[in-house]
């Protein structure tokens, strides 16, 4: 069975000295968040990730949800696992304290939220969900509503989801045909068939609020006529209690790759009871709230697949005797030596440690400017910040999740026969992580939201402050002892990143289809060159610590040396990545669709 | 559901074209293999391959096999089509005449086999560890043992497997425990568990013929006491009939990501009576004739995987309507155009398309070595037609698959939420496609195979050999009006892959960790190489079939098309891969295990 154990000394490191989250304690919410209060909430979660959540992961897996007439049972142990979740507060960590939250900056929630998808990604998603819901009421809801359902969904009492998706329309919500009648009191009747609902029904909480997109009629065509409801299975009465059953029902539940313990499931709205959340037809920017949250949320769990994968994969490899090292042998005592001797093992190992480790810094980092966007008393901060974030989070969703997926198919070879077969646990974290390339829009609409979105928002605004920053860095520390062949090899990779960017300026108006067959290589660029700046800043601390007191600290000589290993054999791959997005759409476009 | 059409055209083409088989009727069995044999064959064997064991893939998935106490019970539907395909005369198509077979060329074998495998490829296992059986025996066993088995392994009444792995060893073999203790009358009692059998017990054939690795109780420690043993599930007794049973039983079937039609044994050996086939001590030896024809077989399985999910992926593109082209409306009159007209959906598409076009012809390419080797009356021809089989032997293995799982994943992509989904079937192709990079030799194992042995093999004559090719045919199309810029690209790809081959040479003598550390990347640096050949030498035919009467057939412009999608926007990958070679096992070997 496969193990757990959450990357408290690296997620720390990262915090506390990489991005010195205490150096922001003049900002709302972060006074109360010292090192002591994180460092409690981290191993107050990865104690029940580890010993609540993760034994459960092969279990979800096995079993399965079940459905029968609308009621939906979740694999054994899911119900009480969520009871101490929600006992221990952790629905409600980064919440609004007006609402019951504990208002801990979203770094800190980043962080909890890797361990629990490392732990049981499945089950991770029911909370992840609601927290959707409740951002997206949280920012586009009335007084009155935030008041009816912000305290439940924070306390983790109720649950709730996001219905997006219909049967012929995912990317492009234009099509939806979901449709939501005034009934002249305020409310709407939703009548129409969402699919792929994750955690749209199950037994695990009083309530589920469901936030649907739907078009008013009489309204707007295509996408501009798209509003936002809140359309609870229980309709709330007066004393804020649970009251009538709602028109909706989960019609089945799908038979999915992997995430098996999370109830994806088609719901059936049958004139149900909803409620305007934000304007009418524009119910799109209030998905977006949730949209970009969930979206830097997928990209965790990618991340956090990858990473237990790794952890197992590791295991394994320094348990298995076979064969000798190829420069001689190691474990002369044993049969064979074990596996981890082997380059080519450690390929897959140094590979997944530092894109676990890399991409651990370029989500907590991302998360930092969250917290910045919302809490800065610096209108410029608070806009760079948001600027930053707005730019990173396909990357993240998209870089994060590609590569998660790669490395836990990695982690799995390094099993061998073992890794195909279920009972190792490797595989299922293969089957698992593969959706997160899928949903919150697929990576290729990630690409896309970046470059023909992203890049030339408020004129480019935000690629030149990222460019900037890492010229600054770059810049910097050429030339410099330690840092310098890091430095030198970063701001190529910049340099091709800007090649990149320039390209689409020139060749994307000319024709659009340009923009779109670069996209990929532009995303892949994009977390090749942002890994590498985290990797940098890792490398820096870590040549301050070993200097500092630290020395002989195989952590920090660990931190130098797997820099090293992203710079030269991960960040080469900038070369390619350029030479295809200036390779343009001529290939791709030139088949009509029948010769294919 | 998902359905199949196996690509008659394309592998004619190669077959006719490009590899012009019909130049080989001077050598034996090819005189029988005109145009018009092969053409019928494929075509009967599309038939069964689309109509007969499609159909049954994802009754396969679904209901995997059973046991109870021994007995195997295959899916629905298995019993059956594996009694239309031996009665097809298909499990003895590429066999000995002496034996029943139908002696046809292996070229002509493999073309079959991928489109069985993109069938079904849980089903096509049965027939194809036979195959492996019939090669060990007809190429290592007596005259005696040839007459006994080889004709109803050749008619398919038997079925045959391989025994190697055992649960403390795969592929460090020296470790195996199960014993062989001579009883003096020429006969062995094998006893000892092996696992991952496949196919290693069902309900299909009346017999099965076990071939297995074991230690001569007294022999050579290690590999070099290593023997080869005929362990019949029924010993056959004089009138060449089944008769009592043997010592062996199947102890339990695996659960595994994928395959889960064909059944996966622990099987036990329990004093088992067994037959050494060749020479004491000499089994590895055997075995290898086995493990290299399955070898290729498991590339075939790898680009058998990615054919089928491509096609799915392609009906998908052309059929989902979602989002406008970028560059404009292309389907006006309908809500949305199809997605097939984004970029970045082609993208996946024309690299898939790349891919298996150009495995494929590398693939048949390497089956008609095979074919030379064999039936070539002159012995430099043979000589050098085996060096190259045993050279791309491992980058038909590891590259195809390791490909063919990336393109089956990215053809389910294209799919989004659907892809993920098992009714559509996608995900089952990602699964079953998973293990061949795994099996038979795990991809590492291949790569270190290539560079540890097959390149220094002989003084280096198969590489050498190799670069002779290709320079030469690089050499005569430099300047030339079409293919000019193709073998300008191939050029370039080759000398990187000279100038990783001299690395090692310089680099590997010093510290063997080197040649480890770059033999994942230089065996795709060498898949690479061969697909651009290939894609070069099918752009030539076209571009002459265009020339000369093809005018305007979009099969050949496709092709030129393709060609170049290789060149521009896949080969640039051979860069990072030199890269890689050269930066050497420095990162890689310098943590110690515990600072992981």
């Amino acid at each position: 069975m496969p193990s757990y154990k959450a990357p408290l000394r690296d997620t720390r490191f990262i915090l506390h000295d990489v991005l010195r989250v205490a150096s922001y304690n003049n900002l709302a919410g972060f006074a109360e968040a010292t090192p002591d209060v994180i460092d409690a909430v981290l191993e107050a979660g990865a104690q029940i990730a580890e010993e609540v959540l993760a034994p459960l992961n092969q279990v979800g897996d096995r079993e399965g949800c079940h459905i029968a007439d609308g009621v939906v049972t979740t694999p054994t142990g899911f119900r009480e696992a969520y009871k101490t979740w929600v006992e221990g507060g952790w629905t409600g960590l980064t919440c609004d304290a007006d609402y019951g939250g504990q208002g801990l900056p979203f770094v800190v929630g980043f962080a909890v939220n890797e361990m629990m998808s490392s732990a049981n990604m499945a089950f991770a998603m029911y909370p992840g969900l609601s927290h959707g819901a409740y951002e997206a009421i949280h920012q586009h809801g009335t007084q009155a509503q935030k008041d009816m359902y912000l305290p439940n969904l924070v306390s983790g009492i109720w649950t709730g989801t996001m219905n997006l998706t219909e049967p012929h329309c995912g990317t492009d919500l234009g099509l939806m045909r979901t449709k939501a009648e005034p009934q002249g009191d305020g409310t709407y009747k939703i009548t129409g068939t969402k699919i792929f609902i994750s955690a749209g029904e199950h037994d695990m909480s009083e309530n589920i609020i469901h936030l649907v997109l739907a078009k008013i009629v009489g309204g707007p065509e295509g996408i501009k006529g798209v509003s936002l409801f809140i359309v609870p299975k229980y309709l709330v009465g007066d004393d804020g209690k649970p009251g009538s059953r709602n028109t909706l029902k989960a019609g089945s539940i799908e038979h999915k790759m992997g995430i098996a313990g999370n109830a994806t499931c088609v719901m059936n709205y049958d004139g149900a009871v909803g409620f305007l959340v934000g304007e009418e037809h524009k119910g799109m920017r209030a998905m977006f709230t949730m949209m970009n949250a969930a979206r830097l949320g997928v990209g965790l769990q990618g991340l956090s697949q990858s990473e237990v994968a790794y952890q197992n994969a590791l295991i394994y490899a320094k348990d298995r005797l076979q064969g000798r090292a190829i420069s001689g042998t190691k474990a002369p005592e044993k049969p064979a030596d074990p596996i981890i001797v082997h380059p080519d093992v450690r390929r897959m190992l140094m590979n997944a440690k530092a894109f676990n480790e890399g991409g651990r810094a370029f989500a907590l980092w991302t998360g930092l400017k969250i917290d910045l966007a919302h809490r800065d008393a610096d209108p410029a901060t608070r806009e760079l910040a948001d600027d930053l974030v707005a730019l990173v989070t396909p990357v993240v969703k998209g870089y994060l999740t590609d590569k998660g997926f790669e490395m836990a198919s990695n982690a799995m070879q390094c099993l061998g026969g073992h890794g195909y077969i279920r009972e190792w646990g490797l595989e299922q974290f293969v089957r698992d992580s593969r959706i997160a390339m899928i949903y919150e829009g697929a990576n290729g609409i990630q690409a896309l939201d970046l470059v023909g979105r992203k890049l030339a928002q408020n004129g480019g605004r935000a690629v030149m402050a990222f460019f900037a920053e890492l010229d600054k860095w770059t810049g910097d520390r050429v030339g410099h002892p330690t840092l310098g062949a890091h430095a030198q090899a970063l701001g190529e990779a910049v340099e091709r990143l800007r090649k990149a960017t320039f390209w689409f300026m020139q060749n994307a108006m000319a024709n659009p289809d340009n923009a779109g067959a670069g996209s990929n290589d532009y995303l892949h660029l994009f977390g090749l060159v942002a890994l590498g700046y985290m990797w940098g800043q890792m490398a820096e601390v870590a040549a301050e610590k070993l200097a500092n007191g630290g020395a002989g600290d195989a952590f920090y000589e660990a931190k130098l040396i797997t820099a090293r290993h992203f710079i030269e054999r991960v960040l080469p791959e900038s070369a390619v990545h350029l030479a295809r997005v200036e390779a343009g759409a001529a290939t791709l476009m030139a088949l009509p669709a029948e010769a294919f």
